[in-house]
């Protein structure tokens, strides 16, 4: 290819609405354009290095027994009333209807499809285990769609669904994919992602891992532990707290004026005490199945995490109302469990052992001092229900734990019968009776991979794309004012038509324009290894050459370019894939 | 591959709602499975057939400098509001609002997407010209999807779009593309296609091609000359007329009496004559730029092609109603142009020099004999607006002229500016000059693609793949009571395993069944090259091989089954590239 026959401007002036690195080189290097929000069109450097991505991905998931299939993106509103999905799902699920009035909408996932494709296909025993796989483009419609392709509306994702007769196979089966996106983030060129334990949201199930590329401009936040192999979503991080209030006898119950004083910091500052001598009381709505009030207590120094509570009570906590304070005999600002009506008093680990504390005493106007939880509210029960933070222990083995930002890349759930029961789908066993096959599913976004990649590969002057992906493995560059009719540019071409016969993917920069401009733009296209030829190089019959990532450079013959160019392409290509053998005997745990 | 492993179930039975072969044979073999009406998923073998489709049309399309790009399926109503299309599609186009209530439409084809991509791009002379394209879903909420994968709602297109300067550029890459076209159907294996001027449609611009593939399943006419290569959609193809009463002398007008007689049936018997002696009227309704009433007279034994109309008074016609027929004076059962008020008479060529003839007198119950329309009529204006039929003649050579139905597997359009201009792309020439650019689109729908060679190559047994699109290129059966651990097995596994390594597509019959069984699914796939191990074939040390598409079959040492399957692959290839090379250069005139 060469560089002035490709269509997109490339330039150097930062986009006023790119707020991450990803999204900024991404405009730049002329490899996207947004077309509405959270929508994009991609041009052929940006299209080259998805479909780069696409067959590693397709080739890997290959190798451990997937089928490609392709599902549909506009579907039936029924497929996804019988998974009870088209009334959970909220705005994101576009609905639309047809010429004839029937309700349909944009699949976001294909859990439902893959499912009705499979029940009236594998209804034998001896169809199983299999999976399916598919580049399928989605549409979810996001509330706030963000840093360019890292949070898009319109995507295309490989999606793969497994299923299974029994929990062992499907665990063979999740450990399988573990490996190969395993070995896929290692061949795109991020081995350094992690696998995580996290939480199963909408999807269901139990079981599941998301794959974490490490960086500060990530929207999750990961837990890692600073000795171990500890890792976690920050939703599902174990918090093992370092105690602080133990060490202490227990003193009688002592009940102090403290008017006004309604936040932990006001109460902090009033009793001239830390936050974590404090007991945070936060009080929820009785649930449908339950009908008493919730009241979690939890150290003043800590946050609630409603998702490790909705696991506890069974249900999306909902903050109380002034209705539920009353039925429960709680003042608000001064709330405690103590003493209150009807109510489920949950306290978090944080609190266990912790002595002398200060609490709301429900009373308007006042707090205890010397509250002790197992004293003063015997049936409170503990749970783990604060979020992990900065000066927590590693539930593993004790050691300090990191707080991380990450982008999710990937990720495998279990998803169990969720989705094959509710639908229908069974096969007939050995015996001829009909069992409900349990199911797994695995995705990757492929326009977020390749901004991932770019997020944490680049440098100022532009990504710097690993020559897995690559749009062009090699560029080549006549230096001259007049570049397209002298000598230098007779070499180039040269060299040129030699890298294509030998099969090298490269870029001839065939341009009438300046050396500055030349450099700049090979550089947004972040190509790996780059020549120049110039008028200076040429008297020495040699070439320049310079290493993308690393700035090494220097001379070489001008007939042993392409040779180099072969050789240094390998060597890289090796790199990866023993990168790749290497992570994937460490894949999930 | 392992047969065993592939999810899909094939049979025997003829599907009920299948009408067309390709359709039913798809189903039949697992390829395909119905969503929703006109919506598919596809199973692995179908993906398998369009992946390989896709990679044909991937290489012949970038090698005539087609850039592959990304344009999304979702998209802003506004820009198809600056095309005028948003108005002009009706149903078609599927409309739906996003969470914040912004009216998006799913793209049922990309040219509005393409220029708002290239439009901020392309906006030097230098960067002209250009091709850009797509693998990409659309969406078409078609009234009546019909025949499997031939006319579908949900498709994936190739489709390609050029920018260029001046006609001569959009002359050269429009060749371009078609002789990319006839090698790619070459390549699928269909080199019979053959292109054939079309109407443009709701697409614009002037000069388009269709490809068509001939077989009477087609829901297209198109008409072939006996004799020469002139061929077109019934569409726009030109009649050529066999007259047949121009040999006499014109008799003078004369009434008669015709009670009752309101159709070319009745007054054919009535007055005992052919239907070529008498004169059809049609009327239509006055269009919005021209108040007069339209009076189509043909000759009785042809039809009205209001899509040539259509071009004459420049507006869709519009059958007359009684206020019409009132205001012009018409008798209806007894019309034509004769006397009447405020109205346009449009004589089809098929009356030229026609002489006395029979017409409807405008006065109930009267026809006229002798009615010679340039003395009763002067002023009709004679326009071809008939469609062409069974014993007209070729326009180039007047040969006799065949009718033929086709399956639309491709086309070509030249759009001139009717999207640039709209839609305010520009470019600055040498002079500093702002100019519009024009355009030229190119599509092929993947899936019909599959589904129309299923149509034409296959027999009772299922569909007859060649080879470059085959799901797997060679099948080897192991026949024996136990396939799965006896020598037969034994000896397909080992030579499974070899043919692999040699990098064949190969599908291995590994299961437990009936020799029957076995035969009809691999011929239900389609598998060009089958070979087939039994105890009697392994007694001799040899394997049976068998040809697909001529029944050919013979004996082949077991050791060399993986060279003759090689040599054989290869050949068959050479073959469809050398098809491949005689097409291109007989592509569109």
């Amino acid at each position: 290819m060469k560089i002035s026959e490709i269509l997109g401007k490339r330039y150097k002036e930062k986009p006023n609405d790119a707020k991450l690195k990803s999204h900024e080189l991404l405009l730049r290097g002329g490899y996207i354009r947004p077309v509405a929000s959270g929508i994009f069109s991609v041009l052929l450097p940006g299209r080259k290095i998805l479909q780069k991505i696409e067959n590693i991905v397709r080739q890997e998931i290959n190798n451990v027994g997937g089928q490609e299939v392709e599902m549909p993106l506009v579907q039936p509103k029924e497929l996804w009333q019988e998974s009870g999905r088209f009334e959970a799902i909220n705005e994101e699920l576009v609905r639309l209807k047809d010429r004839n009035e029937h309700d349909m909408v944009l699949a976001m996932t294909h859990e439902e499809a893959a499912v009705a494709l499979a029940r009236t296909e594998a209804t034998s025993y001896k169809d199983y285990p299999f999976s399916i796989y598919q580049f399928a483009k989605k549409f979810r419609d996001e509330a706030r769609p963000r840093g360019g392709l890292i949070r898009v509306r319109e995507f295309t994702m490989k999606d793969a669904y497994s299923f299974h007769r029994d929990q062992k196979s499907l665990n063979e089966t999740y450990a399988d994919y573990a490996k190969a996106y395993a070995r896929i983030f290692a061949r795109v060129g991020i081995p350094e992602v992690i696998s995580v334990k996290s939480d199963s949201g909408m999807m269901g199930g139990n079981v599941s891992h998301e794959y974490m590329l490490l960086t500060p401009s990530g929207e999750d936040t990961i837990i890692t532990c600073s000795n171990c192999s500890y890792r976690a979503n920050k939703e599902v991080a174990k918090a093992v707290i370092e105690h602080k209030n133990t060490d202490v006898d227990i003193l009688p119950l002592e009940k102090v004026h403290t008017p006004g004083t309604k936040t932990i910091e006001e109460v902090a500052k009033f009793l001239d005490v830390d936050a974590s001598k404090i007991i945070k009381t936060v009080v929820y709505k009785p649930t449908a199945h339950d009908d008493r009030t919730i009241i979690v207590m939890l150290r003043g120094d800590r946050e609630v995490n409603e998702n490790k509570l909705a696991k506890v009570i069974l249900s999306t906590p909902e903050f109380a109302d002034d209705s539920v304070f009353e039925a429960s005999n709680i003042i608000p600002g001064f709330a405690s469990g103590y003493k209150a009506r009807k109510a489920r008093i949950i306290a978090d680990e944080s609190l266990n052992n912790e002595r002398n504390l200060i609490a709301g005493a429900n009373e308007q106007d006042y707090h205890f001092k010397n509250f002790n939880i197992s004293r003063d509210i015997p049936d409170a029960e503990f749970f783990d229900v604060s979020i992990v933070q900065d000066g927590d222990r590693c539930p593993e083995c004790g050691a300090p734990i990191k707080i991380n930002r990450g982008i999710e890349v990937g990720n495998i759930f279990q998803l169990g019968d969720k989705y094959t029961k509710t639908m229908g789908m069974t096969y007939t066993n050995e015996n001829g009776a009909l069992q409900i096959p349990i199911m797994g599913c695995y995705g990757i976004g492929i326009g977020r991979l390749m901004a991932s990649v770019a997020e944490v590969k680049n440098d100022a002057r532009g990504p710097i794309w690993p020559i897995s992906i690559a749009p062009w493995e090699v560029s080549l560059t006549a230096l001259s004012p007049k570049a397209t009719d002298d000598a230098t540019a007779k070499s180039a071409q040269k060299i040129y038509d030699e890298m294509q016969r030998a099969g090298i993917d490269v870029l001839l920069d065939d341009r009438n324009t300046s050396a500055g401009e030349k450099f700049a733009d090979i550089d947004l296209l972040g190509i790996p290894l780059q020549f120049v030829i110039s008028q200076r190089t040429l008297e020495q019959g040699k070439a320049e050459w310079k290493v993308r990532a690393t700035g090494e450079k220097g001379l070489i013959e001008l007939d042993k370019v392409t040779s180099m160019a072969q050789e240094w392409i390998l060597k890289e290509k090796q790199k990866i894939s023993r990168d790749a053998d290497i992570v994937q005997n460490e894949s999930v745990e």
